[in-house]
């Protein structure tokens, strides 16, 4: 099922689909998802992993707003998914940077996640900036 | 990037890991988002949609609870897991029930989400009243 | 500014305003920070507070779901609302068992707070079946 | 029931608690469930808000995520609360300028609502710039 499909079918998107802001949306959806389960994990562990927590419980916060946000396309705020674009990527930064120092399978998972989203949204940015048309 | 693999490296999961329950929090995971981006959809449509709209805006916030619960391992919780899975299955059904009922790809899309989503939700609860240890 | 007033003049609901419900998605709201303050105060405490961290987080999670979902008045969805009001007081109940077994500001003022949530949920439910009319 | 004094009991708060940032956590929470609440009224009004809906579904979402983010002080995610709180203040604003157009009671206390956790925002960014100690 895909949520990037569910976006291209909406009354007002047409050929303005954008893809590389699809990919954001995905991406910052697993990536909640991802954080929220890592911080989980993370309180499991027997080492102090308090800041690790934290961050992870912030990116998941900051990536299912953004997931919510730049999936709609009615009307358009496209000043806001730009502004949450931007939190998204400072957000998976600072828990990939964090999550990196760890060395267990859902720290290195999770940082992997962070880096692909904040990617995928600097790209989404990009294509946002280069939209000529009112359209997103 | 897997929300099951992650679920499956908490520390306190190894072999216990139960997959009907990961897949069920996939596609809650997704059926949040899906459902989401039917709302708003409906939203600009030219007819009235007012019903579907909030059902769906409904059936997401009870996907995102149960994939965030159902999700988590740390210790255990698995009353309201299967309390989470039974509401999630109610809200999945309400919604299909009304989005089959509109001829639109992004209501077909979501109809066929939450009844992909209800289903598992069900084998999860299955699997969750097989479970003979203490695991979940 | 209340939510309670907020939901009082949606178009659809005027004098058949439920104050009982109405209550209860206030504190559900109330119910949905405090426990994720707590869950965030744990993190930082010395001793283990894993068992109460995971429960904090999963009343958070169900408490959310349930203020949006019983907040909402166009069209119904009595037969879910239920469900949640019935999940909220379960969630609240594992939540406040388990902090009031913890003895600092924070998790007492959470297991109140529960508490609280839980009473007003069950009054909604009360109220809801006495409702004669299609109105909620 | 106070989020603010909840914060305040946090383990590592103590006296560095700060009450611009209280003040904006507890205004993100009502705003977050009051255009959650707008948004379901607008969309049972017989005119067409399309674009109120919208804006008001994405204020809601942002603020709820900057609510649970600035709550949190575990450790410390100074960078992401100030994002987060700017973020949260242009959301707000896009949000109170189209509610500010409707004549309806939910829209202008909408509206009202908007202004002044945006307002609230704005003081606990100048409130963090004035801290000295790495308390937050």
């Amino acid at each position: 099922m895909s949520i990037e499909k569910m976006i291209a079918e909406h009354p007002d998107v047409g050929p303005a689909y954008n893809p590389a802001l699809g990919l954001a949306v995905k991406h910052a959806m697993y990536c909640a998802a991802i954080c929220n389960s890592c911080a989980d994990a993370c309180v499991a562990e027997p080492m102090d992993m308090n800041r690790c927590i934290r961050l992870c419980l912030d990116c998941s916060d900051v990536c299912e707003a953004t997931c919510r946000v730049a999936s709609r396309r009615t009307d358009h705020n496209r000043q806001l998914i730009r502004t949450m674009l931007a939190a998204c990527i400072e957000a998976c930064e600072i828990c990939e940077a964090e999550c990196a120092t760890h060395d267990n399978p859902h720290c290195r998972r999770c940082a992997q996640m962070c880096s692909e989203c904040a990617r995928d949204c600097r790209a989404a940015l990009v294509s946002l900036n280069e939209e000529v048309h009112e359209s997103a």
